[in-house]
């Protein structure tokens, strides 16, 4: 349960509302406000932003020469102060007001990060990632599994398999697990993601240590034996194009934080497998606030 | 904290992992998996779903005659069955196993919803946004406010401000927002929003009693009089076209769930307006499990 008393202290009287940030900011930039004087927050930071996504954006890039504007919500990696209007006052200063990571860490007494599983096609990693998150709830972590198909039923469903959009999917997905992981949860991400440049592209959206990489080294033809839908006899005879593994590429992880090793007739359980992802995540400080 | 012994058993011994859903499936439907045994779970649901966004989606659909597919995470509103392949073992059946939203409901104990907060530029939503967020904070509850300036800078960074790319911006709030709701959060969702098209747009998405639509119905001259950034200003200067409420139409919702009115020197507090949602959502039974 979190604090009575929040730790950065906010009023609210009558129509106004002020709230300052307790600590100094990490990272200090500052911009102007349109029509209204440019006061620094603690940290120095100030942002001009009103509600809405249609102009606003638009017209606050154009007010601040460019520089970044934060609204509302808290998104990881990203300083974020809100300045807004309550009634008849202008250019309210909103510090960093809303309740940002580290009061929803402090609420789930984890650490938000990305768990991103990847690996050939039958590889298990649905299988891991369901028995992850299984793990992490028997020990009360509030975990959240982004799957690639799945996504393609509702935000993706917009994208074709073509090369450029398969790229989208993947960026998507990044940008997703990045807020999840700044709302507090440990997000597990199971793609086959098979381009390095693609995962770099979603592990740079994070704190470095926030992204924990996990490639299913499992051989090709174990995934090819296993063949739970009947997809690699289809691309071997030629009736699907750029399968990942028979004529498109996977490109292995060169450093990655977890690889799980599966040989023919030597594999892991998924709770042995969720185990040693969960070590990790105990060892490195995101299974406690 | 969650049970020790799972609502939903699994098992998980060896390379096999097989887990079956307690309840009978609210809309069943089922497809065949290629390669194996068609068998039909409690409830007659079965999927058949490898890891992977890649090529496996593609087949899947073709695998089932184009049926829904659902790998690995719970989709809100969607029904969710995974068979993988461990070790191997072939078609092994894998029947909502992972922590669904019960589960994360139970954790958090609240239920997942989406409060969509619609209105003009000027008309408080960030602040209703961030004063409900405390609220819910301040009584142990976990939301997340997404906030369509936020997603500009990130998700929806390739679109434009054009008409489209205005509808998908809204669109993919939508279903990032329904993802947030499965999750187990209440997602705060603040965009100007204008079109009731794109709103029902993302209501039909979630289970209706779970979009909470909150229309700040606060007058365009009130709105216009705060104008905390010089844009209604640039609006009625021209230079900045489409601008909602100025040369471009608000349209209000004819039956949301709250309806928040501000009147010129009458402004309910941050906290009230918030107050007013949090009394909506504890009489809805959302705050709790």
């Amino acid at each position: 349960m979190p604090a009575k008393a929040l730790p950065r202290p906010c009023t609210s009287a009558g129509a106004h509302v002020q709230c300052r940030r307790g600590a100094p900011a990490a990272r200090p930039w500052s911009v102007g406000v349109a029509g209204g004087a440019m006061k620094g927050g603690a940290g120095g930071r100030l942002v001009a932003a009103a509600a809405g996504e249609r102009s606003d954006a638009v017209q606050a890039a154009a007010v601040a020469g460019g520089k970044h504007h934060v609204n509302g919500s808290a998104v990881a990696g990203m300083d974020k102060v809100v300045t807004s209007t309550v009634g008849k006052s202008t250019n309210i200063l909103w510090h960093d007001c809303p309740i940002g990571q580290p009061e929803r860490q402090k609420l789930l007494n984890q650490k938000g990060c990305v768990v991103w599983i990847t690996g050939l096609s039958g590889s298990g990693k649905s299988t891991l990632a369901c028995a992850l998150s299984r793990e992490l709830y028997s020990r009360g972590h509030l975990s959240y599994i982004l799957d690639g198909d799945n996504l393609r039923h509702g935000l993706n469903r917009d994208l074709s398999f073509e090369a450029k959009d398969r790229a989208e999917n993947i960026r998507r997905v990044g940008e997703v697990a990045k807020l999840f992981a700044d709302a507090g949860l440990i997000c597990i991400a199971s793609l086959i993601s098979p381009y390095r440049s693609d995962r770099s592209g979603c592990r740079s959206l994070l704190q470095n240590s926030s992204f924990i990489e996990v490639f299913l080294n499992v051989p090709l033809e174990v995934c090819e034996a296993r063949d739970p839908k009947g997809l690699y006899k289809l691309a071997r005879a030629g009736k699907i194009k750029g399968f990942t593994g028979i004529d498109d590429p996977y490109e292995p992880p060169s450093d990655c934080e977890i690889v799980i090793h599966c040989k023919a007739g030597d594999c892991a359980t998924p709770k042995s497998m969720a185990d040693k992802v969960v070590s990790y995540l105990e060892e490195n400080g995101f299974l406690q606030d």
